[in-house]
């Protein structure tokens, strides 16, 4: 099923009084949790921002997500990078529970981009072993 | 000027021999440094999944990468959730060194989505004072 | 249920044989036909370059298939646009049979960008009058 | 330099009268010019829905904007498919004026989806002969 827009979800009522809303904890800031500092699991991708790969890095983490939505993924962080030491960097890792972040795909030692594929199979390797990707999937062994 | 692909940086010569390769740090994982757990400037950008919102938070994420780039920020994580008491929540954080991530954007104490222009400049306000976000831009006082 | 890549189609087999290809109508180019100029209904997103409007569009643009997949709209067509006339231009178009496209929206008339249940709602009134956009939508009358 | 939003754009003024913009041409929309049915050079995407391929094209179509922005590029098209017969397609295509749209990619017939960088350069061979893709890239002889 494609997807749509607002079907499930308690949107805030329009006809809802600014007056209710003091004392509503939903609109009270200050109950407010601000998010863990690295959620598990995760992914986060390194690019040079030199090369211009923001909006592949973009389009990597849209099909990460639309392939494992949460609670699989939990987040995914996009960090561009600057410097010329990091000229021509993209990296994925996967970070879980209890150990460093796991290296996924390195442009250099691969020799190129990763095919989406490809990619898929090694993180559900970790976070969904049990995971079809579709027809032309292979399993890990 | 547009952005295009591959101008500034070094590629992986196609010439490079693997052999060469080998003793090379930058094709050497155990070399590799993973990414700290949370940088600062960073944006985090929570939203309801089950609104299907990811496409909208992932725009956001490319405006405010392309409006402020590295260093300016250094990373931007995007939290989908599902469960049913984060229904209709968009919420964007500003996480600055040394204290709790800062609420940018809270679409139910706000009464909508951010509207770029203003969302850009409360984020300004923090990491970019001087700047200009162009024509219709007034900073803060 | 969210998207997941793959699963429904026939790819091409990894084990089909190049020399069995030949004379397999689906890899003769000569045969393809090209899309015709205009489908309908069709949707042609117009914005000023110069204004940086690019992910904006191409955004609405996701969005607007997400909510009215294939066959309800046939296509979408982005135009930049970038000389002095058309500066601050964003207007979205709708293309019937029979008709010349309708203005959806023009930002300078309706005073700013396209909220995207306002503008859902107007392309649904004309190629899908039955279908409920979600909770917070009212159908034309 | 980075991209940056409303930097060079006429943007219509907050302090804009309603009452002035009576008899304003840009804002009186039946004097607006639909766009023509296909604009030339424009590229084509059509694409198999079921496949889910919408944010691979989409992206596609960001990196071609982003490498050839206007006038060199007019405008981009993409046309999601859903029948059985169209299963795993993914063709780009070039129009030219003058001449029916010329296939760029074909999925099938190449073996996988379009590496950027050897798309980039079939395009700019037709759109704009001279035109650098950077580093790595080699000009058609």
């Amino acid at each position: 099923m494609a997807e749509s827009a607002g079907v499930y979800c308690p949107l805030p009522s329009e006809q809802d009084n600014v007056e209710q809303a003091k004392g509503n904890p939903a609109l009270d800031s200050s109950t407010f949790i601000p998010p863990a500092p690295l959620m598990s699991p995760s992914i986060i991708i390194e690019f040079c921002d030199r090369c211009r790969w923001l909006h592949r890095a973009t389009w990597v983490s849209t099909e990460l997500f639309l392939t494992f939505p949460p609670p699989v993924l939990k987040a995914i962080s996009i960090i561009p990078l600057n410097s010329e030491e990091t000229g021509g960097r993209f990296r994925v890792w996967l970070n879980l529970e209890g150990s460093p972040p796991q290296l996924m795909w390195d442009r250099k030692i691969e020799g190129g981009f990763p095919e989406l594929k490809g990619l898929k199979q090694r993180i559900r390797d970790y976070v969904q072993p049990g995971k079809s990707l579709g027809h032309s999937d292979k399993k890990s062994e």
